[in-house]
């Protein structure tokens, strides 16, 4: 048995002085309880993904020379942490072992994801060695991220090499599955490689990722020794159990295996130490997720109040609410945008629910506004019929308004559309879309339900009118999303379907929907990649989010759906599908 | 010498059934003039870069049976093409050769690039053969792109192999050094292969890039025997001479070698064919490069018309300009959208330009659209101190009303703003920034200079008071880009050390800049990162665009300038840096 340290910190990409102190104060913390071992995550030092930050020499020598500091400052506990390591013009991800004022040693990621939101081999070169420790306990060795996820990698020969814990450090993205997702694959490493697995992960919002935390600790037979809470910072001594054997096994990898020999503190008594955090149901996750990648969106900008324009619709009204849960009510200011298109009912369910939330509120009547663009355009438009320019220049005037407050106070602009929208370009770009952080960009419109009644089954403070009325983007006499879109229950399963599983027309007819509806979701989903390109960032929650995670062309000829030409797509168009 | 066709084609992504007519036109051209063999770019069957749409399955399988019909309808000539082989559930980047109704032989790419604007190392696997032809006349060989650029890569080697021919299918963006340093690597490799290398480039515009064509055949002493035209699709014949030896010679590589025998129809009669297209100057590639982007933007979105906000400045002027030379004067709408603080001179300007360009122009103006807007905020505002608000709330109006002419009409809107304001965030998020292509977005203020001057010189159309007063964004009294930004002749050099070289504070002060200026341009800089995040794309002209070739988390605490925190950033600050 090693009592290791789990350090779940909070770095911020770009900032390794206060990266190096926040290792430092979790390696003197682990020293002072008393653990033999002490594990910070991936690239703690830099913060993750430090993208093209890595191709400044500014930025890498920074790292080194913090790793130095670091090194020095080390303690009687080995310390494990994330680095970037450069050797001979090639960057590495790293892992730095440090113990009394030296580097013992380093590891270099072998494998190195370039899929989904992450862009590695852009940057790094594949580690080709394993690094074990001979300590008078155990033989310990290191690993990062993605050496665990493949079924024969780099974690798996570690335990055929002899490694009775494995130490893996991680940056690894939150999406609704992730933890069963993680836990089961680590209950098959650990039971492969003989070994128990030590998994640090970082805990954090970064723009469009959101770092769950939720580091564990997995028994050589499976069994989850430790989790860490999710969407928080966490510190905990584990005793971890050893592997079953410290000799290199028959099936160990062709791979070079350096050993170096390191003393470890010697085992603090008492009893043992384990901590299993409850897990949170799918809605607190998502919800959680939420108030985590807004909050370090906030913070780390330097961002000291948000602004979020009120219509009375449930879109608005659940940004609002994590934003004040996130951030505090005091740090949100609602407007209200009221034009001749809104109802005495959505005016008043703004209200009550800033009421209810003890959010200031304040209103900026459009109509003066709406009727000044309209005379501007009286020439410019001529006899020709009413329609999307009308509706879009209410929501352009809302977004241009939202913006005034944000230069005039400083305020970020939360944006309030969500995935289903995002997806079928059912926004108005600079209207609704415009803002700092879009924060339900990665949530489909009937999660937006659900989470809706989760929060309120905790509070109730989102009106039951908010819940029940039909959705309306209020921008012409009785409108309803309806009128543009399928209904969501059938919208939002057939754009998951085409999104997430990348599935074609037959696959998702074969899940039993209409060949035409189908069709029509899919050309209207690849219609809007040019508004989507032009989308604020938003935290991901799902297995595919727009952003990094999804890489089309807006000029793309390819038509999944029905083989009809497709009209001009005029820039802007929106607000109406 | 083989008789060889180079079809300088320009495909559409994802336009599976285009690109095969595109390809099967080229193919029967070459057979009718007689050619031996021809050519046609990497990935001309999908387009270049596919991005995401590689991860869908019905996207793979269209362009498998596309393949196959391709070579259903191959005639005499050893047709060469790109296409994307998907072998054992991976994927790979091939050229595929094709003779007489059958697929002869495939070969996949090596030398997956993964830095810049590229990602393909998130799609494809590296091919591990050489293939080599063996054909009555010589020993031919085919290679992708990439394969080119490595001093002792699979070009060199498969010279080495015995190819006298090696046959190089590119899809190579431009930039404005690339020619040349093209020219120079291709003459370096075909020395080393001591074999011709018949480099055969797309041409085209795809979303943020602009592929430049200028096809070569290089001989094995490093000749230029000949170059097709720069910035249009374009063919020709070209008689290639052989190089040194058909021998497999001592230095070949390790990776394996499959020799297919293939015939040739007979070589054409007549006297040595090739031609050498005029290299176009900086200034004209650059142009060329812009109109290019432009047109195919245009017209691969269907769209029929653009409309451009015309101030009297010299960005809308030669943004205008370009529009016209690209589409015709009759496509483009300009829009004059004057408020208090607009100049007569500018006014007037904007008009004289646009009869020059015989551009159809209206006048919307903003006054009470801006009055309507105050009025409203008025209680919102308070007793605040007018600034930053207040100007861009009128660049806001502006775009607002150039994307409701979008919507009612359907075209495009271009935006003006140039590289040193989108570097430096002097420009207002959805204001000036609004439209769906941003023109100039790659081109520094100095050279929007130099090229109106090159394209007045062709025909004076910008008037010259546009060319020499100062630079203002008339947002309010008296105002200078100057007051707010260092002149231009010395932040462009600046922000192209910083950005296209990543060079660091101390570099660039050793160029000859002060530290303070120095400090001042890379803070504006990085505090700018999330306006252009919402940016639209333009196309790249230089060594590092902003887009897909600079990606930088908005989050970011790395300061390469002065060490003082950074004070909260107001999402859409700007119009002011």
């Amino acid at each position: 048995m090693v009592t290791v340290a789990l350090a779940q910190i909070n770095p911020v990409v770009g900032d390794i002085n206060g990266n190096t102190r926040r290792i430092q104060e979790a390696m003197s913390r682990a020293d002072d309880l008393g653990a033999q071992v002490v594990v910070v995550p991936e690239l703690a030092l830099t913060g993750y993904p430090p993208d093209d930050l890595l191709l400044k020499t500014s930025f890498i020598d920074a790292n080194h020379t913090a790793l130095g500091e670091i090194a020095s400052s080390s303690g009687d506990a080995l310390a494990v942490l994330g680095f970037v390591d450069q050797r001979d013009g090639s960057l590495f991800n790293a892992a730095a072992a440090c113990r009394r004022g030296q580097v013992v040693g380093v590891y270099h990621k072998h494998l190195l994801p370039n899929y989904g939101v992450f862009d590695e081999r852009r940057y790094f070169e594949p580690g080709e060695d394993h690094l074990l420790f001979d300590t008078p306990e155990a033989v310990l060795s290191v690993s990062v991220c993605e050496d665990a996820w493949s079924e024969d990698g780099p974690v798996v020969q570690q335990g055929l090499s002899g490694a009775q814990i494995v130490i893996n450090i991680n940056a690894s993205p939150y999406d609704k599955n992730k933890l069963d997702e993680r836990t089961a694959m680590l209950a098959d490493r650990a039971r492969r490689a003989g070994a128990s697995i030590v998994y640090v992960n970082t805990v954090g919002g970064q723009d469009e990722l959101v770092f769950d935390g939720s580091s564990l600790v997995v028994s050589p037979y499976g069994q989850v020794m430790a989790r860490l809470k999710q969407f928080e910072e966490d510190f905990a001594l584990v005793d971890v159990p050893l592997g079953h054997s410290n000799a290199v096994r028959a099936e160990g990898p062709g791979a070079s295996i350096r050993r170096v020999r390191v003393g470890l503190p010697p085992a603090p008594s008492g009893e043992v130490r384990g901590v299993v955090a409850e897990a949170l149901s799918v809605e607190a996750e998502i919800y959680g997720a939420l108030c985590l990648g807004l909050a370090d969106y906030v913070n780390k900008n330097n961002f000291k109040k948000v602004v979020v324009g009120l219509s009375g619709g449930i879109d608005s009204a659940l940004t609002a609410v994590i934003a004040a849960d996130a951030l505090g009510a005091e740090c949100v200011l609602g407007v209200s945008m009221p034009s001749v298109y809104t109802s005495p009912g959505s005016r008043d369910d703004a209200d009550i629910l800033a009421h209810a939330l003890g959010v200031q509120m304040i209103e900026v009547p459009i109509r003066h506004i709406q009727d000044a663009y309209l005379e501007a355009l009286q020439s410019a438009f001529g006899q020709t019929p009413e329609g999307l320019a009308e509706e879009n220049l209410q929501a352009r005037a809302r977004g241009n308004i939202l913006m005034a407050i944000s230069n005039r106070y400083g305020h970020l602009v939360i944006a309030t559309g969500n995935k289903s929208e995002m997806a079928c370009g059912y926004a108005t770009l600079y209207g609704d879309m415009a803002g700092g952080f879009a924060l339900l960009k990665d949530v489909f419109k009937t999660e937006v339900y659900s989470l809706s009644h989760y929060r309120n089954s905790i509070s109730p403070v989102i009106p039951e009118s908010v819940l029940t009325k039909a959705p309306s983007a209020e921008l012409r006499s009785d409108q309803k999303d309806e009128d543009s879109l399928p209904p969501y229950s059938v919208l939002d399963p057939i754009l998951e379907a085409y999104i997430e599983r990348e599935a074609g027309v037959a696959d998702i007819v074969a899940l039993g929907h209409g060949r035409d509806v189908v069709g029509r979701v899919i050309t209207l989903v690849d219609r809007a990649e040019y508004k989507r390109r032009q989308a604020p960032p938003g935290p991901k929650v799902t297995d595919k989010a727009f952003g990094r995670d999804r890489r089309l062309p807006i000029t793309n000829q390819w038509k999944e759906g029905p083989d009809e030409d497709l009209p001009a797509r005029a820039t802007g168009g929106g607000g109406e599908a």
